[in-house]
């Protein structure tokens, strides 16, 4: 059966040429990278440069990343550190994903949640307001149900004539858009290997120079001290290269938009009533969330699956979970659009034939789907 | 040149037949197991699969283990759960591994840290008087160092009539000696999957049914929200492979103490004065510290590295460090004595003649610097 990957914002392919860079490290150069010997310290060599080219990716320096297991870690390293320093709550939006969400509301009181429009664009002057005394405010680049690119620049400069430090959840725009923390005046920043064609289980947390945290992992010497915990040689290096490639291929996401407006147009034309979420608003090139007016997202999903192609209903991280999607709601969605929502997230290995593919698929399910369904 | 490995505790080589069964989840099968489509939730069936080796080999139930990226951040967990979750001091040993010692030190006040003997062994009676109004009590199963074992039977019963919970960092006694978390009467115990041939940047945390912790990380559902992140599935797969093949090989270990012995009775033979630390105690069958007295470790161990012989002066995660092990300090060595021991560390890929090429290096060596030595 055909296999048409549309769940990027869950997790990517590794690219075959991160593999092949990562491939000695899960294999005889398996040295710890902090040991005294030449045997372990020349993968330490491998690591700085792949420190250099995560770096050259958001336009920070080498010794302003901080490696880590993944974009979780680096939220959490982030928001708890900045509690633990200053005390007060988080400032956060009602749109960010769970690392971010739920961890602000455990930290300083009640976390102070800003409101979105129905673009799922956030409101600056609630936001403004709510900064006064916050420990941290966390600000998403980019959102993962909808693509939403949130205005973080704005953000960051409002948080910064408020003296409160400015963290991003860049998981879902790193590797997919320009990112420089320079320009956009950021004090921290999380980004994951997996969601541009990396590794799972590795990630970073840029802290701007001048910027001090605590550590979230205590003991060894790692990171200066910044993350305890033996280096995850073959994650770091597959993290670097993943970095180097998505420079590369930041100018291929012009095709992958393509794709995207071709899915959408596609859908909007063969499937009646389909919506798009946040069309509007700037956003990602690769994400799409359609609202099929009516139709519970699972069937939806189901039958896709039968037919190879993979999408989701949002956030991989909340699947188990009986709640409609808490960013459409905070949108300003009812419970049943809610349930009605199909993210397709594109990458560059999407192909003009896997978009025809869908389309044809999903106006065959969505037309089966309404002909038994009785709310239409 | 020859290579011969003998830093294994400081990490191991993934063994082949782990990389394999790792591969296919780092290629194609890169679906994110949380994901509603097959395509992901298959992946979440070999996870399952994982927890079940991981949970056999320590005679754990599977859902008493928790996923996270290394000993590193299982220690954290455990001990800042307990902290966060009871208050009070962390009651632990002198000879921990930085992971436990220093997260100790920045929780609920003052650590009581119980010391040792010259043997490296804990001092039980010193132990049962410092529990009282205790977060939590941590006792390592194995030193990294000297390859002691630990009396965590005892030390978890006097903890449980104390009722203070037990915890033990077993990252160097997991894959090489028997553990057996019921029979023991543990409540947490951590582990480390590249210390047993493993990958880097995976471990576990064995938390006992009925006992229960806030989490780390906090954010998507993973772990049964005891552990938020996309699941590091290559990871988690060779992490379960690595311990199905660390029981199989069990048996293997009584060979590696025989080649330890071996090693240890030839450098006694053939450098005078070498001293091996905590031998008369019980210790791991693969870890020996040794001291070449008036000789300083690193210059053994830069000679050892020309010829191919890749040894270290005590933890990894301490190197960069210009203070003596405090391992061996509080078993009672001073200075220049701690600054003289080298660690061997085998593993079932050791060879006897490995063995013999070391013994034969190292008395050339010792005996190079020894002629040169101002102190001897």
């Amino acid at each position: 059966m055909k296999r048409v990957y549309l769940d990027n914002n869950a997790t990517t392919i590794i690219d075959p040429e991160v593999l092949e860079e990562m491939s000695p490290f899960l294999g005889e150069e398996y040295g710890n990278p902090s040991s005294f010997h030449t045997f372990g310290s020349s993968v330490m060599e491998r690591i700085s440069r792949a420190r250099e080219l995560v770096a050259a990716l958001i336009g920070a320096h080498p010794d302003e990343i901080v490696f880590t297991s993944g974009g979780t870690e680096s939220d959490n390293t982030a928001l708890r550190g900045c509690s633990l320093l200053r005390g007060g709550p988080v400032v956060t939006t009602a749109v960010e994903h769970p690392a971010v969400l739920d961890t602000a509301r455990q930290l300083g009181g009640p976390a102070r949640i800003i409101g979105v429009d129905s673009m799922g664009m956030l409101d600056m002057q609630s936001f403004r307001h709510s900064l006064e005394g916050a420990a941290v405010a966390s600000v998403m680049f980019a959102n993962n149900e909808t693509g939403t690119l949130m205005p973080v620049k704005e953000a960051a400069a409002a948080s910064g004539e408020a003296g409160v430090p400015f963290h991003t959840d860049a998981v879902q725009a790193v590797g997919k858009v320009p990112v420089d923390v320079e320009e956009l005046g950021l004090d921290m920043l999380s980004l994951s290997a997996h969601k541009f064609h990396g590794p799972k289980g590795i990630g970073a947390l840029y802290i701007r120079r001048g910027f001090s945290l605590p550590p979230l992992l205590t003991g060894g010497h790692q990171e200066k001290g910044m993350r305890a915990g033996t280096y995850n040689s073959a994650g770091i290096i597959g993290l670097g290269k993943a970095a180097e490639l998505a420079a590369r291929h930041l100018s291929e996401e012009k095709r992958v938009a393509g794709l995207l407006a071709s899915l959408e147009n596609g859908l909007k034309a063969s499937c009646p009533g389909a919506m798009i979420m946040a069309e509007g608003s700037p956003r990602l090139p690769n994400t799409s969330t359609v609202i099929f007016r009516g139709i519970e997202s699972e069937a939806v999903l189901t039958l896709l699956d039968m037919r190879g192609v993979y999408a989701s209903s949002g956030s991989a991280c909340s699947t188990g979970s009986k709640d409609p999607s808490h960013v459409l709601m905070a949108m300003g969605l009812d419970h049943n659009l809610a349930n009605s929502a199909v993210r397709f997230s594109l990458s560059r290995f999407t192909t003009p034939e896997e978009i025809e593919y869908t389309i044809r698929a999903l106006s065959g399910i969505v037309e089966r789907l309404r002909a038994i369904s009785p709310f239409v």
